[in-house]
């Protein structure tokens, strides 16, 4: 007889891993909290776009979606960067001419819902969770303000996001850690429609970015030829949505700080007071699982915020890395499974973390820098010259499989090495001189031996 | 028309409040989870002991009830270190033979009840609450299995502990910042009865500590001659919890660790199996309110680790400065007073929590240490020496009503100041040198600018 799963949330996550697990066959039913959006005009929850990298294509291709979804990706080689005054600045993201994908989040999870059902997953809509018991797994629904309980499966699996039902039992059981923290900052979404006969009114093949210090401005392209922006602006403050209150004020701010952006967004005032201020927040915590009834994955397990791209691509290499566990093992022993499960991927889900709140500060305020300009390039330079030993923090992040915690690791170890070859001039000029040339063979050894050892470590 | 106060539970915080508040003039009604502790042989909850310095003493003089707890307090002047092989070193708290005291958690409660009934205060026994509405300000209550409303009040106070039912429900609000994690220690209470004639085994004048490292056993003396021990041990590990689990385990872990102590717990092997281990957790959150409507107190906003006593003083501590902003404002402004209390009131919630949690390793592993003993006596001689420049965090801490803040933020001025004063060889030996006693005015006099600079801060 089949093992049944049950899986909470038909999300981006929830979605593939119900397809990953009915092939591998499991039976598997998945709960939605809201209606099918594959039905009407429904949002898909929280933002429009999002940034595909290696990591959700490795997701996509185990499920057989690679292909179908790239032709509803569109590449992004690097950052436009714009400044207030003069002209942008182009800075590639890889070295090899590698992109991340705007992908519509909408799109991408009727896709996947659908590729769940044809494998004979079983997603019930309008089904909200308000409790476990997580000695029986049994959950209290309710489904149109009627509450039934259900328990037919032999594990559940909590897909259900940044504030999953299933974590908040988790909350109840003694030593449970747990952690959840805003950033200052939240988010408004903006529009630039497509120009005359849908044409793109900015450069279609890149991630705009207007850094301002302390928040910003990015714009994704839209297969329709228009741009999803999203404003990062604090809460608080001298400068803040809470000082944004009248038209004029709205108006004089974009002026200010956005006059390029002006001109495209022909009601920027209107949707400036229409659109929410989302906050952004961050959740750790441990364990993810409960013996060998139930885990969290994805933003259950790990929210974070949206600056590194990565909070998808990181749900999916969870899946990826549970389905190669289930391989790997007895298909029934849940709980050596999923304790293996927490053991990999607890570290990676702090790290990303961590790296998605650092990414913030690179973004906003250090991608405006010349000097962090000239250091990115660099580092894909090394690359280049170096290519078994270094390979940039960004491109581990979104270019490999490399863990996300090492990826972090290694972040200090880069910067010290980078600092060397910062201070010792221009590089074009530097690399002129044997002297330098030696030198930097042997930083070069210094870093690899680091790395080295924090790969022994970890 | 009085304004109405609810405070969520009657135990040591609840209850002071409620006397407090009640006397100002407010309508104060209490909801209390529990059955009245006063009518059987129920336990106040948590540990047996707790250790009352100024902040409690302050708070109960307030209330008018500081001469009857004295009644039942025993003074304890220092820590008496018993190593495993030698004799016991006693080392003084203060350096005026200043005391922390020993009182009985549910003896306290009850007094502290009965206070609050007599002012007038109404306690509701056997009232869980189970929902907060923050809008609305109404709670569902639970009792005997039958759900009602209430809501006949202006303002709701949460004084329900570390699992905080109002706390609850702010955690479901947008922005709200929280954090709870637990160490890898738990507790277990053990006793050593009252030799003949309710004499005391131990000196009943100290608080005695066992310190083993990475782990410690403690014990606190209680008015019939017996004392209650603690044993802070790890949950897992090669010593641990989980690694004693036959009697000969228990009774060869007491053998070779606690040797004086065995043969003053008569059933160590028995006790150590009945008695639950528990464990110990760290609430950090922010807002500790909801507009002018409701308030977290104590432990419900920042409950801490039992190590450095001071979980119920700074709970009083609280109490006692939201009675002064009272004072000081429209009794009714509870917008502004609220906002007040949080903003005074936050930063030394979180600055205790990191207290406790570093005392833990002073306790367990550093008294045992005898540099770390030399320096505790150079402090007390620093502090002879320079009065008005001086005072050893633990002092500042336990015996003054300097805020948590300012005295964990001078820790790391102390450090470097004993630091310099250690360096330099035997206190008394360097004291006969003129060189170093001017070295010592200068480092005082840096020290001084240091913390200086730290009060302007704060």
């Amino acid at each position: 007889m089949n093992q049944k799963i049950t899986i909470l949330g038909a999300g981006l996550v929830g979605s593939l891993l119900a397809t990953l697990l009915q092939k591998k066959g499991y039976e598997v039913t998945i709960l939605e909290r809201r209606l099918d959006m594959r039905k009407g005009n429904l949002a898909a929850g929280r933002s429009i776009n999002l940034a595909m990298s290696q990591r959700g294509w490795a997701g996509l291709e185990l499920a057989g979606l690679k292909a179908a979804v790239e032709e509803i990706a569109i590449p992004m080689y690097g950052r436009q960067i714009h400044p207030i005054e003069g002209e942008s600045i182009f800075q590639a993201y890889g070295k090899n001419e590698e992109a991340i994908y705007s992908v519509s989040r909408g799109e991408l999870n009727r896709k996947l819902m659908t590729l769940a059902e044809d494998c004979g997953v079983n997603i019930r809509f309008n089904q909200k969770v308000i409790d476990v018991s997580l000695e029986t797994n049994t959950l209290q629904i309710e489904v149109d303000s009627r509450i039934s309980s259900y328990d037919e499966h032999d594990l559940v699996i909590a897909a259900d996001g940044a504030f999953s039902a299933l974590r908040n039992s988790y909350l109840k059981t003694d030593r449970f850690d747990y952690q959840q923290f805003y950033i200052p900052h939240g988010y408004k979404e903006l529009n630039i429609p497509a120009g005359a006969r849908n044409s793109f009114q900015l450069n279609k093949t890149a991630l705009h970015i207007w850094p301002r210090i302390n928040f910003m401005l990015i714009a994704l392209p839209n297969l329709d030829g228009s741009f999803t922006c999203t404003l990062f602006f604090p809460f608080e403050g001298e400068v803040s949505f809470s000082s944004l209150t009248t038209d004029q004020e709205i108006r004089l701010f974009f002026e200010k700080y956005f006059p390029d952006v002006m001109p495209l967004i022909p009601n920027v005032v209107e949707d400036f007071k229409s659109n929410p201020s989302s906050s952004l927040v961050t959740v750790k915590c441990f364990p993810w699982i409960y013996k060998d009834k139930s885990m969290l994955i994805g933003d259950a397990a790990h929210a974070i915020v949206p600056f590194y791209g990565q909070g998808m691509n990181a749900g999916f290499e969870d899946c990826r890395i549970l389905m190669d566990i289930i391989a790997e093992n007895h298909t029934n022993d849940w709980k050596n499974i999923l304790s293996l499960y927490q053991q990999r991927r607890k570290i990676n889900g702090d790290a990303v973390a961590d790296l998605a709140l650092q990414n913030f500060i690179e973004m906003r305020d250090l991608v405006a820098d010349p000097i962090f300009l000239e250091r990115k390039k660099i580092e894909k330079e090394l690359g280049k010259m170096f290519p078994d030993v270094f390979n940039s923090v960004y491109e581990m992040v979104s270019f490999s499989h490399t863990s996300y915690f090492y990826a972090l690791s290694c972040q200090k170890a880069q910067d010290t090495l980078l600092e060397k070859v910062m201070n010792a001039g221009r590089f074009e000029d530097s690399l002129q001189s044997t002297a330098f040339r030696n030198d930097l063979e042997l930083w070069i050894a210094t870093y690899a031996a680091e790395v080295k050892a924090i790969e022994t470590a970890s």
